[in-house]
């Protein structure tokens, strides 16, 4: 049985990543580096976003965290990548997954089948994309899910407890599970779906909770990266007129989320 | 003697694309990437930007259309643009091309002239990359015309005959033709060219509305994605302080035009 | 002892950009292309993103000027860079320099190192980039300045001298030097840090002043450049609520930069 995040553990987690604006790495595709690096700057981290293989490898060794995103993959890309998670491991700098339309495409699956073998600190994706990595089968429609998170909860503590990853589904509910307890967040809006960016963004938060943070914390990191995205875009969608207005209300709701507006929207 | 698009085939044709929320294979420039997947997600379709040679194939050919658009060229994508429009045309995926700065650059004008041998289904592109494209003078500033629209009207039936495509020549008046029948729509903004990317985003959303379209009601399909661009960047300029606030209103009113908003308009 | 930069030549600076509506050539990072474009539209420029090493060479000899940001450097950029930075010097295109994160990582620094041999007309880094640059050892944290811009100066007069060109440290305090005089802008808002590409954008803003600028007169094209981007900051953050309202204002108010607002400003 999930259990609902405690208000008073966002606004710690919240806190925590403010006052040390963790150095995030991102390797993100190309549609959404500029709405990445907004969100995570809104939100208090110091993201880069470093990707020729040259670079990759030095400067995941020196991040705080490290995000992978194969939403556009290339060949040229891929080889980044593997550059920079296998740094990252080797240094222990934590590293998120956000495996975009896995299970759609086969050339980037493989690719995130490869990656799990370096013990990712979480994985974030739609219920497609987790079902998909976990053997499942699933039925995405290009970056879409065309699955409900809920029925992948069993495929993210599967995935969970093969990957030793923290795995976030996020849909209409959020289910974060680390193989045994399941976190649920339920907030965000629809309207976060008319707007490219915001689950690929998530992932480069998670990664950024996830930084200088004990591993018995990192469900409650993980969630809470998910939740201080839901609580901003419910906020957001409050006041939107639609997905124009909505963008620069969700980056302000980042920027001055606290623990009263966290507060108030889980109450 | 063009005539004015009719504000019931526009309702009609929004309201198709609206049910059909299609499947829509962008390759487009880094410039406009994000603001692309954001016109198309607030009109209503289901964005998905994949450029990898190992999967544009594969995805081009389960698509509902293609978009192209070469305005940042490498040869690296030209080679992806190949394998993507080869496998639309067998897979018999409508796919629009956006021939970005033809005239001024060789080496995409001869990338554009070579794409034309494969069927497209439209072409949009302002006076000069038109009439470049149709093998007349024309004068281009960088990406930006140097001709009035009107004066690339035979070029356009011109090359609409020769490639078989609708032509779609976009400016203060737009034209579009089958290469007998000249639609005309009269809106837009002059604050449009202040902001990067919205010819671009255009082209795609002629794209997605020729998804699904039958071959004798393309023409009025490609009109409609002018009209409805146009219509939602003059309601947006009614109301914006500059292109800033442009966007957002911009995006918002994409999602918010109906029937009343599109028949008010045109009044 | 820095000088403040007049109104007056700030006015005068801005008046002759407009009229020109200078094309200028951008090779920039991928994050920040669109927002780039977006200000140099929203000011009056002409900019064109031209990447593929096939086209930017002759495209920068027929622009008014380049700007060129390392700041996502590939190997590919960096064949494309050189290609049109010596398109650029052969042909007296100007050129300018933004050297994100030199000193912090050793590739792009050795580019931006031999990139000084080809007499840029302007560079435009954080201090951290700008002592790294000259030689003096300097503290990054990823693509942010680990320096106060004053600690810089030094470093910036023997950075212009050896190179040649007019360099710009911009911080809370921006200065500007020729080697010899030293002009200060003080201007801006700490909100600008917290959104993505405000001093890559401005980068390219002083390569489109800088466009048809006498050389006598290249000191107060850059400095009325900073001052323009600063002043609309100071602006927009006036009326933001957050870094996501920041933006649309901020685009707005380049817009609409006058004389009134300009003398208010410094007022």
């Amino acid at each position: 049985m999930p259990q609902a995040l405690p208000a008073t553990t966002i606004i710690a987690q919240l806190d925590r990543f403010r006052r040390t604006a963790p150095l995030t790495h991102v390797i993100t595709n190309d549609v959404v580096t500029g709405f990445t690096a907004n969100v995570l700057l809104a939100l208090g981290a110091a993201p880069a976003m470093i990707t020729a293989p040259e670079e990759a490898g030095s400067f995941a060794a020196i991040a705080s965290a490290l995000s992978v995103n194969v939403g556009t993959l290339t060949s040229a890309q891929a080889a980044t990548i593997r550059i920079a998670v296998q740094a990252a491991s080797r240094a222990g700098t934590p590293w998120v997954l956000d495996p975009v339309a896995a299970g759609v495409l086969p050339y980037r699956t493989e690719l995130c089948q490869e990656l799990l073998q370096q013990h990712p600190a979480a994985i974030r994706g739609n219920a497609s994309e987790i079902m998909a990595l976990a053997g499942q089968a699933a039925a995405g429609k290009g970056v879409d899910s065309a699955n409900q998170s809920d029925q992948a909860i069993d495929a993210a503590k599967a995935l969970a407890t093969r990957s030793g990853a923290i795995v976030a589904v996020t849909g209409e509910i959020d289910y974060i599970t680390d193989g045994e307890r399941v976190v649920s967040i339920k907030a965000g809006d629809p309207l976060m779906t008319r707007v490219t960016g915001t689950g690929c963004a998530l992932s480069s938060v998670v990664a950024a909770f996830v930084a200088g943070c004990p591993a018995e914390e990192r469900l409650n990191a993980v969630a809470s990266a998910c939740a201080v995205m839901a609580i901003a875009g419910q906020r957001a969608a409050a006041r939107a007129k639609g997905p124009g207005s909505f963008v620069p209300l969700f980056l302000d709701n980042l920027y001055l989320l606290d623990a009263i507006t966290i507060t108030e929207a889980l109450a």
